[in-house]
Order: C-alpha cells, then sequence, then structure tokens
C-alpha cells in the first residue's frame, strides 16, 4: 500500500499558490439565506439541484463541468449531480450525492466517502441521492422551496430543482427566488477575498499579454496565453466567459471572439488591441478590460479617444458611492466621454442637448457595467421590486438601475466606439447629426474603439478598484517599455 | 473608410503557421456521401442541422461553440445554426444560414454576406434558413434523408435535423445514418493531411511538456501549458477532450482529469506521469498518451511495466494491416503484455491459460484504441453489419471489433495498470489468483500505470504512427536530459 497520495481535492484550491476557498463562505451564505427566508416562511425546506455533465452533442465527451451558479453560491460543490438542501427551522444542511457503481473507481478515481464529503463541504448531513424524499419526509416542513426565476440577461430560467416523487410535497417556486438572488448582489467578506483574487490574478495576466503582445501576432495567440496565464499561476480552469481580443477595427465589435470571429486577425503595427478577459476561480469571475496600442506608443489620435473614456471611467470612481443610482453613473459617464469627444473636435453643440437625444449610444451602445460574482453577468439586476429597465438607448443595456449599496462588486466600463452602421444612422438623422463633425469623425472611421473595465467593491464610503493594471496613457507607456515593475501593481 | 483589415477568416486556418483546411476536403465528402446513396435511393435529398451556441446554465455566456461533427464533416462550416442540404439527384449542395438582425452587427461582428459563405464553403446555393422549406418543395424529392443513429460510444442519438414544416416533407431518417457513419471511417486523403496536423502539433506539445514538466508543479499546469501550445502555435482553440494528467497513483485513474478529480495534484519526485491529451482543430482531433518519469529517469520498475506495455504497443504495430481484425490486435497487445509481465516477475504459468481467463483485463481493463478523426471515439465502429461488441472483461470496453482497413485512422493505446479494487478481485478469485505473485505484484500497489497511445493511419502495406514523440526509454530519458532536438521527430 505504498505511495498512496492524500487527498489534496479535500480543499477548496489548487494548491498553496492559490487561494483556499474555506467552507464557511458557503456556510455563511446559506445562514444568510436561512434568516430571510424566516422572515416570510418559518416552516421550510430549501432544495437545490447541482448542474450536471454535458456532453458534447451525441458523443461521449464532455465539455469542462461547470457548477450551476445559485448551487454554487449555496454548498460551493465541485462535484456534478449533487442536491443540497437547506432546513429553515434548523438551520442545518443537507447534500447528497449520486451513489456510483464501483466500476466508477476503474476509470474515474476512487469512491469518495460520505463522511470525506460532509468534512470537505461542512454540512450538517450527507447521504445517497435516493435518500433525498426519505430525508424530506421525516423532516416534514410546510413548503419544500425550490428556485424558478428569470434570468433577465439571457431570458432564460433558473435551473429548478426535480426528482422522482417532488409531487407529493408541498413545493413553491416563488419564494426563494427573489431572495436567494438579492442575497447574490451583496458579497460577503469571504467571497470579497476570492473576487479581490481573482481579479488580481485576471489583472497580473492582462499585465503579462500587454508585455507579450507584439504586431505580428494573431489574436487568438494573446488568448490563449491569457488562458494559461490564470490555470497556470492562478489555478483558474475556466475562463468567466469566451475572451475578446480585438485589435485595430475588431475592437469596434463589443463580443469579438465567438465562433463567427474568433480571435482569427493578424495584429498590425500601430493597431490599438482591446482585450477583454477574465478568468473563472471555483466559480468566481473576474471581468477586465485593457485597451492600449499594440507597439507600445499611443498615437495623437488614440490618445483623444483614450482618455476621453478613461475620464469617464474616472467620473464615476469619484462619484460613486452607496445611495447612487446606476443609472445616474451612466449617464454621468455618458456626459463626461461627450464632453470629451467635443473637446477632441468630434462633437459640437451643447453637451446637455446631446444627452437628451442619447447621443452617446452611438458611440457606447453598451450599459456602464453590471454586477459580478459567480456570474460574470450576475444576478440581481432587476428584480421585481427593483427599478425597471429603461427603453432609452444605452440606458436599455444597462444590466441594472438600482441604487449603490456597501458590498456591491461590479464592473465600471465605459467604451467609446467608431462603429459604421451607428455613425451612418447617426449622421442620417437630423436629430443627431448636427452634434456630429463629420470631416473629423470620418478620419475616426475604421479606428476601432475603446473600453477601460474595472472590477470594483462598493463600500461605505465610495468604490475601491480591486483591478491592478496600467490605467493612464503614461502609466501604459511605462509598463510596456518595461519600466515598472509588477510590485507597482500588486 | 480606412484601416478596412482583409477578413482573413475567409480561410479555414488561423493563419499561415497553421494548416489550411481547403473547402474541397468537404465537397469531397459530399461528392462520396452522393455516390454512395445514389446506390440504394436515387430520388433524394439529404438535409443535416448544424449545431447551436450552447449557454452556460441560465446565463447569457456561452460554452465557446463546437460544430456537430456530421455537419462539420460535410460542409466544415465553423458558424452556428446552419443547415445544409444535399441534392443526391444533381449532387448539388445548399446551406442556409440565419439572417441576423441588424443589431448583431454592433454586438456581434460585421454581418457576413451570403456570396462571401458560399466562395468561403464552396456550395453552389446559399440562403438564409426561412427559405429552406422553399427550397426543397421546389427540388421536390422522393425523399428526405435526415441524420438519427446511436452512437455505440455513448448511447445518445445523433442529432436530427428538424424545422416548422418538416411534417409536409417525405422524411427518412434511417438510410443516412449508417452510410455516413461508416463514410466517416475511412479518411479521404485530405482529411489525413489534417489529421497529420493536428497529430504533429500535439506530439510537439507533449514534447515540450515533457521537458518542462517537474517535481513540484501541479499536474493542471501540465494541462494548462499543453493546451496553449497546442492554441498559441497550432490554432486549436478546443481540446479533443478533458486532458487527463495523472501522476503517481493517479496514473491508474483510466479517465482522470474531470471535475472530481482536475488534475489537482502535485507531481511527486520519482513518480510517473501519464499524460493523454490532444489537441483539436476545427474539429479534427488528436489523441495521445505519452508515459515518463518525471524526473527524467526510469526506475528499474518503472522500466518494466513501460517496456511491456511498448513491447504490445509495438507487437500490434508490426502485425496490424488491412485484413486484420481489431479483436485479434486487442488480444495480441493482451497476450504480449502478459508474457512480459510473466518475465517480470508478476505472473506466473501459461499465458495460454492466462488468456482463456482474461486476465489481461485486470491491468489494462480497457481496449486496445479505437477510431479517431472529428470525435475522439470516432463513428462507425459498431454499425449494425459490424461484428458485435463482445462480453468478455477488457473485449466489451474495445470501440470497435471491425478488421482494419486502409484509411482508418486509429488509435493503439495499450495499458498496465496497478488497480487496488481490480487486483483485490483478481487475488480473491481463484482461477485468476493462480497466476498472480502477490508477493511481487504488491510491491506495484500504488505504482500508478502506464499507457502508451499513438495516433495510426491504416494504408495497403501496414499501420504508419503519426505521432511523432519520445517512446522507448532511451529515447525518452534523451529527450528529457535535452539530448535531441526536435528535428529528430518533425
Amino acid at each position: 500500500m505504498a505511495n498512496i497520495q492524500t487527498n489534496e481535492t479535500e480543499k477548496l484550491w489548487l494548491g498553496p499558490h492559490t487561494f483556499h476557498i474555506p467552507p464557511e463562505l458557503f456556510q455563511l451564505n446559506r445562514k444568510r439565506l436561512v434568516e430571510e427566508l424566516r422572515k416570510v416562511c418559518g416552516n421550510s425546506v430549501v432544495l437545490l439541484q447541482g448542474g450536471s455533465e454535458l456532453p458534447i452533442y451525441d458523443t461521449d465527451i464532455n465539455y469542462i463541468f461547470r457548477q450551476e451558479s445559485y448551487f454554487n453560491w449555496s454548498f460551493g460543490v465541485t462535484e456534478s449531480d449533487a442536491y443540497g438542501l437547506i432546513d429553515t427551522t434548523t438551520g442545518e444542511s443537507y447534500l447528497f450525492f449520486p451513489r456510483l457503481p464501483s466500476e466508477y473507481a476503474v476509470w474515474m478515481g476512487p469512491l469518495k466517502l460520505l463522511d470525506d464529503l460532509k468534512k470537505k463541504y461542512q454540512v450538517d448531513h450527507v447521504h445517497f441521492v435516493e435518500e433525498l424524499p426519505i430525508v424530506l419526509q421525516k423532516l416534514n416542513r410546510e413548503k419544500l422551496l425550490t428556485l424558478k426565476g428569470p434570468n433577465t440577461d439571457s431570458g432564460l430560467i433558473a435551473k429548478e430543482a426535480t426528482f422522482d416523487g417532488i409531487d407529493k410535497f408541498n413545493v413553491d417556486n416563488k419564494t426563494l427566488f427573489p431572495i436567494i438572488a438579492n442575497l447574490r448582489v451583496f458579497k460577503t467578506d469571504l467571497e470579497i477575498k476570492v473576487m479581490k483574487y481573482v481579479v488580481e490574478v485576471s489583472s497580473a495576466a492582462h499585465r503579462h499579454i500587454m508585455r507579450t503582445a507584439k504586431a505580428g501576432l494573431y489574436e487568438y495567440q494573446c488568448e490563449s496565453e491569457f488562458l494559461n496565464y490564470c490555470y497556470k499561476n492562478g489555478g483558474c480552469r475556466h475562463s468567466a466567459y469566451t475572451c475578446i481580443c480585438g485589435s485595430g477595427i475588431n475592437s469596434a465589435v463589443l463580443h469579438y471572439g465567438h465562433a463567427g470571429c474568433p480571435n482569427d486577425y493578424q495584429i498590425k503595427d500601430g493597431s490599438l488591441c482591446l482585450f477583454d478577459m477574465g478568468g473563472c476561480y471555483f466559480g468566481y469571475s473576474a471581468d477586465i478590460t485593457v485597451t492600449f496600442p499594440v507597439n507600445g506608443k499611443f498615437t495623437p489620435q488614440q490618445k483623444i479617444i483614450y482618455e476621453a473614456v478613461l475620464k469617464s471611467n474616472l467620473a464615476v470612481f469619484k462619484a460613486g458611492k452607496p445611495g447612487v443610482s446606476w443609472t445616474d453613473m451612466h449617464l454621468l459617464s455618458n456626459r463626461v466621454l461627450l464632453e470629451e469627444l467635443k473637446n477632441g473636435g468630434l462633437l459640437q453643440g451643447s453637451v446637455d442637448e446631446m444627452m437628451q437625444e442619447d447621443l452617446a449610444a452611438v458611440f457606447q451602445p453598451h450599459g456602464l457595467g453590471h454586477f459580478l460574482g459567480l456570474d460574470t453577468h450576475d444576478v440581481g439586476g432587476y428584480l421585481d421590486w427593483c427599478p425597471k429597465r429603461s427603453c432609452r438607448p444605452g440606458l436599455k443595456s444597462l444590466r441594472t438601475a438600482r441604487t449603490l449599496e456597501k458590498n456591491m462588486i461590479l464592473t465600471i466600463e465605459p467604451g467609446c466606439y467608431f462603429i459604421d452602421p451607428l455613425l451612418d444612422q447617426a449622421l442620417a438623422d437630423p436629430k443627431k447629426s448636427k452634434f456630429l463633425v463629420p470631416s473629423v469623425l470620418n478620419t475616426f472611421r475604421g479606428f476601432g474603439g475603446v473600453r477601460i473595465e474595472d472590477d470594483v467593491l462598493v463600500t461605505e464610503n465610495g468604490i475601491v478598484n480591486l483591478t491592478k493594471v496600467p490605467r493612464t496613457v503614461q502609466e501604459i507607456e511605462d509598463w510596456m517599455s518595461g519600466k515598472d515593475d509588477d510590485k507597482k501593481y500588486s
């Protein structure tokens, strides 16, 4: 029996150079959930169903497993096909794992003991899945709370737990969703530590790419190197979302990088790189965009747009704090951008009037930013009782219109893009064209775009930036020329 | 309108340092399909439906798109949500792409013109998806052939094409499947070139990892570096399957690397690394396993097992050629392994009798190898008219029992693992235990395992190895000590 290695997987980490996620993080989430649920329905039990492996079409190869986020938030379980149960009366929690056949040990690895899983996840009880109905019957609570509700970014519906025989219980699938979604908006101190870690790893990866990117490389080679950096150094097996690595004109394609535009252009000398990428650590996601000239030196034209966006970004940092409406922050960043574009000679006339005409959405069709957490576009943006989504250009793409509160984590990501169809539409619309200076504007056709995206924490006093990348023109040029070292950003 | 970059994506490649897949590859596949179908039903039309984007649970983030393999084989289309149609009467082919809203251009990139797509994919006609029923009506063929049939590795069913109004046509979903699945077994010269490319890229990545792996690293750090090598240098955005990076005892876990065992052990000095990884280039997949001592020097014990497996592997290379049954190759490799384990003092008695008792399956529960192509476990293994799957240990895991023919591409992957539950079972079974030498065998407990997996092409005269990695003990030790250079293997 020699050489049996210690099972290091009993910790939620990927070695001592990575962040150790304590099981208390999920215990605390469950505790918070129980406290909220007791206010509305005392004698109930919450049932959540974890994710399952997903085959690639009809093959026996699976996508690498990702845990469902509500389940992850509540239990932190990394294995597939589990159920979790929280008794609101006692506050006790239960996990149910599939009973695996003995052959599993041959193909997939040693069968994990229930006791080991109980220890790993620090729950009160562990069982096999088949025992779920029996446990529920014994508990005999008034209501079985399951999760059902819309994701307001995708329009899809959260995964509702189910099992054979669930119809024998009094299922309530309305109460749980708004409560748990809202709790996910507010990060605990333990969650904030994990978020800081994944944002730091992703920041370091971006800094690395800024120094290795060069003309002649293909965009996807930077994507590849970024993913490697986050995984190898930070244990991020997944990326938070598909990497957007646009160079030149592609930097104006907001969701570049998908299979139709797979980061497959060669980066040309003199062009801007807009790299929007983030690692994902046990589900917790970073979402950072840097924009920089591939050759390390901004042209005057690039500097105008870059600094306009940076001013817009910094204005939000300055104004943002608890009590401030996110919609107002969006409009503030819009206003600053328009002012700067006017100063740069691209626009003319009254900025107030431009704001009334939603002119900023011509240059920044997307929202200022979004909640960030276990999902890249994190949940809770438009719960029933929250301010509704606007219909106005730009604002309609804002993923929440809520008021800032302490412990929210969001992105601040103003941008400015020169997108031909939007410019053409604006030029053809007298209400908008009067503000445009075509002779100048047309020199920016094909320029691409700039986005500056930070991941930030709302604190009592204001906004703290978790992102650690060079941001001013000077910082970027210094960093890319090798002047500064990592210490400045860590 | 300055700076508009040439759209390099009109080629199926990722730059001149990668392999350019000619559209003729897919034209030829369609031609072969038409020829076969004409033999059984002349006046018909084939309809295949491409894959769709897949969201991660209820979020608006998608898994990176992978094309469905039958559709990929027929059309090579990289975009999602397309349909393809092949008229067996005229041999003409049609592609149907979704009509995207003008807003798509803002978020996802310029709308592709149908004419450009026609040129890119070299089909006779391109339309929007909504025109599919009209085109089908005009063609007015007797039968509409759709794809339905089992994947004999997963038990899942191939994606059958469907659209609103398909019930108005005379659908036949029986004819197409066995014909197209069988065609996929035999690679054309154009496909062989792509397969050679992806196997070469993956081989080079393995060689790179063999030199960078060292004690103290975590297994997943080698996974990360492998993926980066294949993507950055070879344009392989996807891996063919989840990387298996087992070290020490984990090398005996056949499908290690999944979320339950995510390559998360620290590699210990003196341990073996069994790394089973392959790149995927526009769907075409490599599947290579190397086993090597992390410190670059085999122990006598490691050498015994490694050389036993290598002899087993080489015996198949020597005997394999058209006309030979794959089942016989599996049994041959088993026999060689048992002989070598006997020579090594782990077994005793008659090898003939061991074969009768399926003793090899104690040490190698899996099959000798499988078809390889657009799927890692490629299709066509057990079509209705093919030799049936055996019920015997080991053989029952063989993914095909067919006779080798020219232009098949397969893996040859014998292995030898010390898996406690299997050893305990064998020791408790008098029919098997009499062959075992417990005193020696027990010194191998915790040893892990060895697998040597090559990707090979069957030619007229025999088997050609496409894999280019160090294989003998001497070659591995030389490579890892830096003696040889890449030229030896390219």
